[in-house]
């Protein structure tokens, strides 16, 4: 049986990777897990995310995926490399590919990153950055209210606008080339973000260069798949599996399966 | 001492993966050799392309490099392989990190390569772009020409703009939206080879693509540079010193030092 891709996220985040894998790799299986009752993390202490990531590692390793990609990125800020230490697969975060994109982008050296409070309190991008290339500027910001619009599936309504145009206004006094959408959330906003943000400013999705890193490490562990069929994909939810599917229809433009999984209260003794 | 990153090519093309290694990882210090004295590989057999590439990596294994960058699409097409299972460290080549941007790019599923009569008989980008993908449709084309007129130095002539036009023009007429720059001495004359598309048509050079898997690869193998200092760069080449320094000043825009290395007939005992 052909081996999967386990991706997970906060919630329908991750979709926004899971799209670009089934374009850009379309021979490899994928396995989805979205914590839609816990969502969002970004609010949540590192601690509470490591846990909830690890339980949902601990899940998804019951179907031995070939590789776990964390398509979340509060979850990348604080426990990919404790998730790397502790899993015999190759580990996949959402920061790095979106900082090396960013980096090959920017002619000005100036980089914006918008995320949640975790992941912009982290510094992780800013790390991820400087440790490539030193002299890069970086400017973050967390947008707080970006998530549950997403979650709440108010992808291009009036209200999200205004949201979007508010929270960016401090970022537009500052002559940066690109912007990392450093959340998997925002690609489904990124219309109304290039709509604030002005046409000088190059959007960078973690999500898309995600699905290229992906691709490089398959390769160079040998790894992709030679499928000679499609395969199908699983995806699994933790909350209403309605509004997830909905949106991860609406997104990935195909019919899927959702399985719900409860987290349940452990018995006492 | 810091370990470096060896790249070899045909001649002055892997300069431009120099050039992106240099800004996408300034801490990063390089080795090169461009092999000018045997330039152009383009119309050469497998097996002489095969023995020059290992000629060239027996020499730079001596300064025990961290990494081995086939910055060359011949070399990379017929020798990767056999030099990845010869030598104890990471081998890249500018094939896949070329498909994989391609595949990222595309929307219309038709991507164009170019290359050196070598690489596009090879079939090594059709290979490699359709085993990520195998519904990319892929149009090939070899431009014999072009490399003489990069080692030459003519990257924005009169003559140099006719025969890329005339080159490319059995492509101009395919719906392609991306085309491979499927030779890393062509983003010397990129500007003309995008004249001569137009402008619905995005370049993807093969050599900043490898910079950015470059960056992949030494980050998933914990092998990022730590420099506290700018690295010292070093450069050999096998043909005229003077017009290589000359080419590659002008492309880096930074003054480098050459060493010359002269092929030694073998004594007859």
């Amino acid at each position: 049986m052909q081996q999967a891709i386990a991706i997970l996220d906060s919630g329908v985040g991750g979709l926004t990777v899971v799209k670009e894998v089934m374009r850009q790799l379309p021979q490899e299986k994928i396995i989805y897990f979205g914590d839609t009752a816990r969502t969002p993390y970004g609010p949540r202490t590192p601690a509470e995310v490591s846990l909830f990531t690890r339980q949902i590692v601990d899940y998804l390793m019951q179907f031995h995926p070939k590789m776990i990609v964390i398509a979340c990125n509060t979850a990348t800020a604080v426990a990919l490399e404790q998730i790397r230490s502790s899993v015999p697969v190759p580990v996949v975060g959402v920061i790095h590919p979106g900082a090396r994109a960013a980096i090959k982008t920017t002619r000005r050296g100036l980089v914006g990153v918008i995320g949640t409070e975790g992941t912009v309190r982290s510094g992780a991008y800013e790390n991820a950055l400087k440790e490539l290339s030193p002299f890069i500027e970086v400017i973050s910001l967390a947008c707080p209210r970006f998530v549950p619009l997403v979650e709440q599936g108010r992808f291009r309504t009036a209200e999200t606008r205004q949201v979007i145009r508010q929270t960016l206004a401090p970022l537009t006094g500052y002559p940066m080339d690109c912007l990392i959408l450093g959340c998997t959330h925002y690609p489904f906003i990124s219309e109304a973000i290039a709509e604030a943000m002005g046409p000088s400013v190059t959007l960078i999705s973690s999500a898309d260069e995600t699905a290229r890193e992906i691709s490089t490490v398959l390769y160079h562990s040998g790894q992709l798949a030679k499928a000679s069929q499609l395969p199908v994909h699983q995806f699994f939810c933790s909350g209403d599996p309605v509004m997830f599917q909905k949106i991860a229809q609406e997104w990935l433009g195909e019919q899927i399966r959702v399985t719900p999984v409860v987290w349940q209260v452990p018995q006492i003794l």
